[in-house]
């Protein structure tokens, strides 16, 4: 009765640290979405896999890619470039996947603006204290990079009104049910469902 | 950090025979929420308990109710009046509890007006054959009394998309699934958070 056949773009923003490599990688183990991988020249970490993490190029390669308009948003992150590509999303919803993507805050803005029905998701952690620790933790950082990660959160947490939901990360099980809820939920709203059989009630 | 202690008003409306009143139940014994017990004209069935399925009120006391202006909504449904009390869904919201409301299309877009914040739940069964085959087996009414309700069905749905979700009931548990999620998904809505604190990032 209802076309739910259309793709789903799910968006997920999050400041560094707050748990969304982990929350995207356990999402796309339970779910069929497909990850839409980023363009980046920031130098891969130990254990990134191109073409499955992102697609590491150049500067001058990012630079031509933005002036072909290849890119849905792009920014420079931590002085580091990275972008999303159209051609990546658009073939994803050509053949009706549903798609999850990491991008910063602004970039998720730009991709509503050219897909509105994506799904805009704000991933927070549960606090300034456990987001430090979880940086320090990391340990792939100087103390002064971490400090400058927060004082970018601080900044990107006022994008977060323009976002469609907030999930907080006090526990990556109940964060990943949330998702999986919001997910579950978008394919049951009106807007998003083709209504033209409705009437006749045909499945 | 996040102010979610706002109560929810969640409001189903579904054509007879869609199996609304069995989900209700089932969402009553698995959730936190207090149900919205309606004032009807209406003859208790059997099992019908007083205060629990409906305030069964004369004819009087109902048009005393709509003169004083105590409904929410009101609808004459089937023949029977139906209300629902303005005291008893402010007093749910004065306490902080979640609701669920069972009306008819007509008084779920009332509602909204009056409570934007309000969730509404279209409940289709997944046909029409299923619809005229459950309504039969409920065995409570005439021939005649079930083709009416399959008309009044019809036109039920056509406000179907004055509606924020649709969820189908071709399995129950299936139903009450997506339903459980649409409650997780809304209260992670950013349009219903309290963002007051959220720059402070305080729990």
């Amino acid at each position: 009765m209802l076309d739910k056949t259309k793709s789903l773009i799910i968006v997920i923003s999050a400041p560094s640290g707050a748990g969304k490599t982990t929350l995207t990688k356990r999402l796309l183990q339970i779910s069929s979405f497909a990850y839409s991988v980023s363009f980046t020249t920031r130098p891969p970490r130990k254990n990134e896999i191109e073409g499955v993490d992102y697609y590491f190029i150049s500067n001058e390669e990012f630079q031509k890619m933005v002036e072909e308009g290849k890119f849905v948003e792009w920014a420079r992150v931590h002085g580091q470039l990275y972008g999303t590509s159209i051609d990546l999303l658009d073939n994803a919803i050509e053949t009706k996947k549903d798609v999850v993507l990491e991008v910063d805050v602004k970039g998720g803005i730009e991709i509503k603006k050219k897909y509105p029905k994506a799904v805009l998701i704000f991933f927070l952690p549960p606090s300034w204290q456990e987001l430090e620790k979880r940086l320090n933790k990391r340990n792939t950082e100087t103390k002064e990079r971490i400090r400058e990660r927060i004082k970018q959160a601080k900044k990107e947490i006022a994008y977060a009104p323009s976002y469609d939901y907030l999930v907080v990360n006090d526990d990556i099980n109940k964060a990943l049910s949330d998702i999986l809820s919001i997910v579950k939920a978008e394919r049951c709203r009106l807007d998003r469902l083709s209504l033209k059989n409705l009437s006749k009630n045909k499945r």
